[in-house]
């Protein structure tokens, strides 16, 4: 297994969307299977908001399997006997790449000094990425959710360098009622006394508010129908085998309460409460038809590659719509797509999860 | 108009469903119109979550307007000038009636030691209240969201008590992904340092959790389309007149954080935290059927009363199927029951605004 410290820095610094400069830029990465010497076998994975490198090894933090495990490796729908698969943590993260926790030169933390950075300039600094390694196209970009926004960004920006654009789960732009779940969460982090304006890692981290945003989110995640059938109105047992009964007061009685703690405090140890505000922010700020006069097709006037769009239909956060507009644009653009509604009960989580024909819809694309 | 401080203490202890014994019971009221000696007029409305007894009159804290100002008054589908409407503040509310607020008999707060109560303990209290004023059955009783519940339940408790049963945006159950909206306000108002076990009232209170909680609330009950409908992706015109830009920053750029943020702050200035614990608990332990051995038909087998049940087409906090079950039940039940989704934008706050066709539902089943 490659060494999960795997980083690069860039060699000059990285103008941001902003006007700012970001400099050292550094971007951890992963890498499955192996690189064809001109990178054409190469298969980029963006990850999504709480994602990271490690889409196919363990979490160096959590020891549990990569984030798509179940997607990328050997002989898997994403097949490193074949490809070679590169997932950089995106810039703003904090599992290696720069970002708010990372120390300035001067030695101490970005934390609020850090800029705000766009999904544009996450591509950006990954573009820069393959340069280094000497990768000019690549066979395919990759992406679910806020990965998927990176591969759109990545065709629109750099629209040779990508033969195939596979997006999963996924819209051209934040919707307001998006943006108003990602407020949410980041007045919980900013609500809790320890966050300090952002100035915390030398102490006690906002984690209460944190896993109350990670809750909030975690919601939107899965379907209505989902946590029904998963928790229902079931009742949490005690631990003393007993079963469950309510408690008449603000324990965690419901299942499905016990499930969401455990979501939010579990997210405090793999996640930096500063990552979270940049990396929602930049969701916040993606629309590709906005960056191209208002019309989404002119975002996809140059590109070369073919797409493959792809909704879950019980996913309400990016829902089949979003995806059939996307649709629209990349057909009025000219471009080659295909596109498929999956049937899931997982909602937004169905690209992360087992969901029928997904392995096949991936596989046949990269093939 | 009546005195805003109207209240009744109940001459007997109230026993309550965890147990407990809730004593002195005080309920804070407002009515509206004339009411006919044996009270067979009265139209009872039971409030929703954060509403209050000021349906029709101005909230003395804030001023504004009733809740139910449109719905309610002479010659408005609920007509003060031939109806007399009654509303009451929930017990564990924090407007008058006996809630975690309220000093208990040796002066002090009750805080979290007030008792869990439920729906049913709700209307018991309620009910009791009528018994105070003389009312045994009353021409209607009308409630939407929460008070959608309290209507359902008090129609089961008391089945002779109620002639008509209106019931808008509600449910005979709170789903999963209810309860876990509700467990992320709990939590973000736990989360608050100043929460400090609910022993808040000497001191600061907890409102910057109590907004978080309300600002995740309030997007459930609008709609994904009403929101992209009035704020889309529009920019916040900043204070010297020129068009919004984005920050790059935290700031609330967009309008609906803005929104969100008003809504919140608003909120803590007519508020009680604790309260919004106790009655968010109260909801989440609500479900008929279970309380009638998994057969909802069951809780309505005695009910005497005509029931009209009211889902608008773009609630997913409460949505149509929850009604149409709720319909089956009391078909099954053998209970009148007409029922009607109604087309609105605004989501579940539908039954609170202007919404196509409500006004003559309300009006029509209440002559």
């Amino acid at each position: 297994m490659q060494d999960p410290a795997t980083a690069l820095t860039l060699p000059d610094p990285l103008p941001l969307d902003s006007g700012a400069v970001l400099s050292p830029v550094t971007i951890a990465y992963q890498e499955y299977g192996k690189r064809a010497a001109d990178g054409s076998n190469v298969v980029v994975i963006f990850h999504a908001l709480t994602g990271d490198q490690f889409a196919a090894s363990p979490h160096p933090g959590t020891g549990r399997p990569g984030w798509w495990d179940r997607m990328v490796g050997p002989g898997k729908p994403i097949d490193t006997d074949r490809l070679c698969v590169i997932c950089a943590n995106v810039i703003g993260g904090c599992l290696g790449s720069t970002g708010p926790a990372s120390e300035r030169p001067d030695g101490t933390r970005y934390a609020q000094s850090f800029p705000v950075v766009t999904i544009h300039d996450m591509v950006r600094a990954f573009a820069r990425m393959l340069d280094e390694l000497g990768i000019d196209r690549v066979h395919a970009v990759v992406g679910g959710s806020m990965g998927g926004m990176q591969a759109l960004a990545f065709a629109s920006d750099f629209p040779d360098r990508a033969e195939r654009v596979l997006v999963l789960a996924s819209a051209a732009r934040q919707s307001a009622q998006n943006i108003a779940f990602h407020e949410v969460g980041r007045q919980a982090i900013m609500a809790d006394a320890n966050w300090n304006g952002g100035d915390y890692y030398g102490g006690a981290h906002p984690d209460a508010g944190l896993a109350v945003a990670r809750m909030a989110a975690h919601i939107t995640y899965l379907s209505e129908k989902g946590l029904t059938e998963k928790f229902g109105r079931r009742l949490q047992a005690k631990g003393d085998g007993k079963p469950g009964e309510k408690s008449f007061g603000f324990d965690a009685d419901f299942q499905v309460e016990s499930y969401l703690r455990y979501q939010g405090s579990g997210f405090t140890r793999r996640f930096d409460a500063n990552s979270y505000l940049y990396i929602t922010r930049a969701m916040d700020y993606f629309d590709l038809a906005e960056e191209h006069g208002g019309r989404l097709a002119d975002a996809f006037a140059g590109a070369s590659a073919r797409f493959c769009i792809v909704s879950f239909d019980t996913d309400w956060l990016y829902p089949t719509a979003e995806s059939q507009h996307l649709v629209r644009a990349l057909n009025a653009a000219g471009a080659p797509v295909s596109f498929v509604e999956l049937s899931s009960p997982f909602g937004h989580d169905g690209f992360l999860l087992e969901t029928p024909g997904l392995d096949e819809v991936v596989r046949g694309f990269l093939t």
